[in-house]
């Protein structure tokens, strides 16, 4: 495996190879991390994995300075995962000019959910994915279903800009009680970490009652909250949303997604489950 | 010479080819744009030409209903001129959704100059010239100095996006009595476009001043605009920049550009000329 720190450097090796496929990630990587991987390695010949915590996605008073760097222990687990290309730049290589002259500016979707907890987030999102498929140039890209939003506006914004990529969505991965994989588990303490499966179990618990044909959409997402918040959780949100506009679901639509985010201690987790209905 | 309508179609020729060079357009061309062709044929074993009037680069009150469509004279023109493919999507290709929901948002460039009598004009620029880079998917783009800003703002958003295109900028075409050649120089009328030349005439003599060692630069502004005031324009603008950044020009930069927008009757006719001090 190559480890390449250069924009330069990076399109002179992609001119020189086949097909490839592109997990874009902030590092820090865990199994879910490894199954995007496992999924790119059947859609090209090369995966080229990108490690950069990316200051633009992150608000005033979140995590982005103690965001975990550990590019030596990710470097190894990629290479295990038969990776061709680790591309890891550093701030200056991305942002030259320090500030980002050029945004990607998504639809009002970015201030719902988890955008109206986290202002700006999705714009920085966009417009850092934008700019590393400008650099690696991949066919396909794969992204966690984990990150539901951030998923349907990558698909949005590739779709609606014409970018010459396909988007691969990967089914989130999930420990044995459920709970799905995230760097920030490990910010849970041992109590915590016994609590948190709930969040997933209360997803499962709405995606059953719509399955057998309970349509009070409010009051399934009021019941969740109220579960939750009974445990100790501060609850941003449970929504049930249209799954591929992410719009507020209508009776009569058939692909549901149930969307949840909601914070153990100061460790703040989100989830989320898709309902297909016949 | 292929013309070709769909993005899809547009993709599957491009992969088949070597290098590509693009130029968009709005149709309706000129010797300026045939200049442009000429240029890009210099830089690329093909040239791509794409026509697409851009809706969402209008403001309310401007011509987009009566922006003329000339696709068959313009496909003559172009064919002669040796291109390769003429792309002409219509407006349903480029906004299947009708709206864009994804838009590209300039700097506050965009709001300054011609961005001032125009709102969002040039975020719809670079809206729509991202997708067409994005479809055509050339090594180079071919954009004139005439329109000097829109320049600014392109090679501004190739670099901060990452864009994988080379920017070429071209030479004004200028009549022999040195107005700048443009698709709205045909409705002046015949004594409109006697007084037109008056514009480039007071850049040429802001450019003489400046590098005679006058540094009054909003002395020399306000000449020239009580000069065209006088000759019956309206004036949007007479401005002294720096040519690459287009910041507010300051002693001791060596690079300028003088830029103006004004109205004779009720045709908007812009002009720049840049200036390099040694």
């Amino acid at each position: 495996m190559q480890i390449i720190h250069s924009i330069e450097a990076l399109r002179q090796w992609c001119k020189t190879v086949g097909s490839v496929a592109f997990v874009p990630t902030m590092g820090n990587l865990h199994e879910g991390h490894l199954s995007l991987v496992q999924r790119a390695k059947q859609e090209a010949e090369h995966v080229v994995v990108s490690i950069f915590v990316n200051r633009l996605q992150f608000g005033q008073g979140e995590d982005f300075d103690k965001y975990p760097r550990t590019l030596e222990q990710d470097a190894a687990k990629l290479r295990d995962a038969g990776v061709t290309v680790l591309f890891a730049p550093d701030e200056r290589e991305l942002y030259p000019n320090v500030s980002q002259q050029y945004q990607v500016e998504p639809p009002h979707l970015q201030n719902e959910l988890c955008g109206a907890f986290r202002p700006n987030h999705f714009r920085g999102v966009a417009t850092v994915v934008t700019k590393l498929f400008n650099i690696v140039q991949a066919d396909v890209a794969c992204f966690g279903k984990k990150d539901y939003q951030q998923l349907a506006i990558i698909q949005g914004m590739v779709a609606d800009l014409n970018m010459p990529i396909r988007i691969v969505p990967v089914d989130t991965g999930r420990a044995d009680d459920g709970l799905a994989l995230s760097s920030r588990n490990q910010y849970l303490s041992a109590d915590e970490r016994v609590e948190a499966p709930r969040l997933y179990q209360q997803l499962t618990w709405i995606a059953d009652e719509i399955r057998a044909g309970n349509q009070a959409y409010s009051e399934l997402e009021n019941a969740a909250k109220d579960v939750l918040i009974s445990y100790g959780w501060q609850v941003d949100y449970v929504e049930i949303r249209e799954a591929s506009s992410l719009h507020v679901a209508r009776l009569g639509d058939k692909k549901l997604v149930v969307l949840a985010a909601a914070r153990l201690g100061s460790t703040r987790l989100i989830d989320n489950l898709e309902i297909e209905l016949v």
